[in-house]
């Protein structure tokens, strides 16, 4: 096919008065003479300006709303308003009809829920074309990061046989004929026969491999899916969504906490210098969506602001204790209006007191560290208090926790320690402990929830808005 | 902690006569002075020269292989042969002690199935180090020749009910109890009562999500983990693999194969350019490895040369019909030296037959086009003759199928009747039917296996070898 030019390309290209071919969806169709057409490049239109004496009526009728077609002619300088150049078609084809009338995007406004419902169509919308694009230049921005600081990107088991982690409910993978699966002698489901010859799940980190990793390489992350069966149907939450996890072998908490907040500046700076207009969309978006609430629901600041505060702002580093102390003497918890009051040490933090933290009382990002090892998991490196461990958890204001980590403890014995405290099956872990046994070292790592991410970035406000096809219980459609 | 320098920007700095901190794991340690230490930044090691006189002789003797240390010293000019710079040791600390005895990883070669066995710790081995830096290297460049070309990267759903490409046996994702599942009132398994509300499995192809994203964006990639729980216990099959698909709308047959060539070569010469002592490593690897071969097993040419050569020629491009002449003329065939001879048009190409276009034949990379429709799938673009297809097979030397793509059926009529001829069902794919009915136009996209890619370009020649925690039948290890 001749090749065509992408319309973005055409938009940034200051020259006028050249021939060009573009291929792209009507957006609308004005005054039987202007079309503004999109080609997923840019959220921005191209006009192309028809002259209807000159097209067959046959032909002219077919564009509609949604029609795919191709163009040929000359790029000029636009004689209208609101646009700079514009293309005078010299030949148009259709390639393919859209009957406007019975195409479920309208040009009404449409409520993100039903969107939802056609998220195979909702791309072709202004917003959701501006949120994939900016998906994907996070994710590139997150290679790059990586990649330049030479970290090894480490494709960890999706399929894992280790529930070890107890991070979540987990989804069964089997092959077995579940109307009428194999069974021992004394009548239990015989995994033997599986096809993994035992039970397997969907990870829910890869964390630990990827500490074998880091153990070997130095630095790794990992970029992929990750899953939990949890039935809970809210804005943050999904059963299918990726995350990325570091792992850096010789980190200590602080250097993990560093880490940390460059790449989260580092992405976000990738997102404001490459999609300035997708997220220029999405910041009027946002403020629109805000005009219908009242005043004290509304964000300080707009989306744009929001994001180069973040980069011009040390986060917050504070400890579990600390926070604790703070909150403890907040207004609200000596009113009583948390529902969850703060009372003593040791309890987790509830959404809530995240939110006071870092939305009114620092008013910017805040890493939590050192909190109770009750309440956290079996790696974190033990203090030498006897009673905390080296987490970290990074809040955000709008999304709460986006990042949470620690250093490791890379101590063989404590470690089995608390496994055995915990009773974490130590045998079923060997190849966790023997980084342990042969050549151990200090070593550190986070995990980032992406869609998190995209969500802080674009603006959203429902975590099934910046995947593609989320999946959610009772709900795995497409 | 202090920061460290890695060993690859070590050997790479010219300058010498300066103080830095290196960390990493002991490989060797010789005539109680010099230390082989590798950081995982690079295969090659740093010399560390110590004085015994100056070290605590308890801690002296823990300077074993697989040891973990921290040296801070000079960097000087080596005296020796066989290393430009070396670091003499002012500081030496262990980090984490390893009993070189009970270390899996022993300094005589240790064999590749062997190392699959202990493969939490096989990273550490140089083959491996240099195969996985290969592969982060290889998966950096997939994303970069994307982005470049404004490809939007799109994350397709992992577990989907959707089994409607029939690509192959599917794992089940289910969240029932197996050993009592809820049943309806005839017996069944009432899937109303697992976590999506209806079966599902895990993706074997992102492809037609992807088609709904090319839609909309244009162009598109995915790039994630597939699955097949198809019973192979072979070199080149995994049940959980890595796959990169692009579509691309306003693409034909022809544009798709540039692609993919395009593609192909630029993420080699990436690897070339970025990765060179790593594929030199792998590149003696090999060619000790073909010392053991009979002379007619051996390559013609070595691992490097090979990659050279892919980058140097054009990829031969022939019909189906030319392939199948061509090897009903072969001499193989006419001395029935072919398992499966080849006699008529329609059969499918058995890899026996593949391997003789590619390696004997045409001795270069080969694209297979223009296949019978009956051995493809329903959404490849029908040819005129009502016979063949507009797909494309990329067959590599040593390696099969490496790509297989296709122009897709943009015709909603003509796609409906295929399907219905292969009773595909429509209503359960009517968001897939839905880009054709609204706004069609041409596209095309491939699917490139990235382990296979992964194989070719670093000579190795078992899959599981490729992948960090390859998943087949009976074994979900770590």
């Amino acid at each position: 096919m001749s090749q065509r030019v992408k319309i973005r390309q055409i938009l940034l290209n200051s020259s006028t008065n050249y021939d060009v071919t573009v291929k792209g969806w009507v957006r609308t169709f004005r005054n039987n003479q202007f079309i503004a057409l999109n080609d997923g490049s840019t959220n921005n239109n191209l006009q192309v300006v028809v002259n209807e004496a000159e097209i067959d009526p046959a032909l002219f009728k077919r564009i509609t709303r949604g029609a795919a077609i191709a163009v040929t002619g000359q790029i000029i300088p636009s004689l209208g308003k609101g646009q700079r150049i514009e293309l005078k078609a010299a030949q148009l084809e259709i390639l393919g009809d859209c009957d406007a009338e019975a195409y479920p995007i309208q040009p009404q406004k449409q409520s993100l829920e039903f969107l939802r419902e056609i998220a195979h169509l909702r791309f072709r919308t202004n917003t959701f074309g501006a949120v994939f694009r900016l998906r994907h230049a996070l994710a590139f921005a997150v290679h790059r990061f990586f990649n330049e600081k030479g970290f090894v990107y480490l494709h960890t088991p999706i399929i894992t046989a280790s529930d070890a982690e107890g991070a979540g409910e987990m989804f069964r993978v089997t092959t077995l004929d579940l109307k009428n699966p194999p069974r021992t002698e004394n009548g239990e489901i015989d995994y033997k026969e599986d096809f993994f010859g035992r039970t397997t799940n969907l990870t829910v980190s890869g964390q630990l491999e990827g500490e074998l990793g880091a153990m070997a390489f130095g630095d790794i992350y990992t970029f992929g899916p990750t899953f939990r069966a949890e039935n809970s149907n809210t804005a943050r939450h999904l059963a299918e969504f990726w995350m990325i996890e570091p792992e850096m072998a010789f980190y200590d908490l602080k250097d993990n906490m560093d880490l940390a907040e460059e790449f989260i500046k580092y992405v976000i700076r990738y997102a404001l210098d490459n999609n300035r207009e997708d997220l220029e969309f999405l910041a009027q978006r946002l403020a629109d969506e805000e005009k219908g609430k009242p005043q004290v629901e509304r964000s300080e600041m707009g989306l744009i602001e929001k994001l180069e505060f973040v980069l011009n702002n040390e986060f917050m580093r504070i400890t579990y204790t600390e926070a604790i102390d703070i909150l403890k003497n907040s207004k609200p918890n000596k009113n009583k209006k948390f529902q969850y009051p703060v009372e003593e040490w040791g309890t987790d933090l509830q959404s809530e007191h995240e939110r006071y933290l870092v939305e009114k009382h620092f008013k910017k990002p805040v890493i939590l560290t050192d909190y109770p090892a009750a309440i956290k998991s079996f790696y974190m490196k033990q203090n030498e208090d006897g009673k905390t461990v080296r987490a970290m958890d990074i809040l955000f204001p709008g999304i709460g926790e986006i990042v949470g980590g620690s250093q490791r403890e890379e101590n063989y014995d404590k470690l089995v320690r608390r496994m055995n405290e915990l009773n974490i099956p130590v045998e079923e872990l060997y190849w966790y402990l023997d980084t342990r046994r042969f050549g151990t070292a200090p070593h550190a790592g986070f995990g980032l929830g992406f869609e998190r991410l995209v969500l802080f970035v674009s603006g959203m406000s429902n975590i099934r808005d910046v995947i593609p096809f989320p999946r959610t219980p009772k709900n795995a459609e497409f």
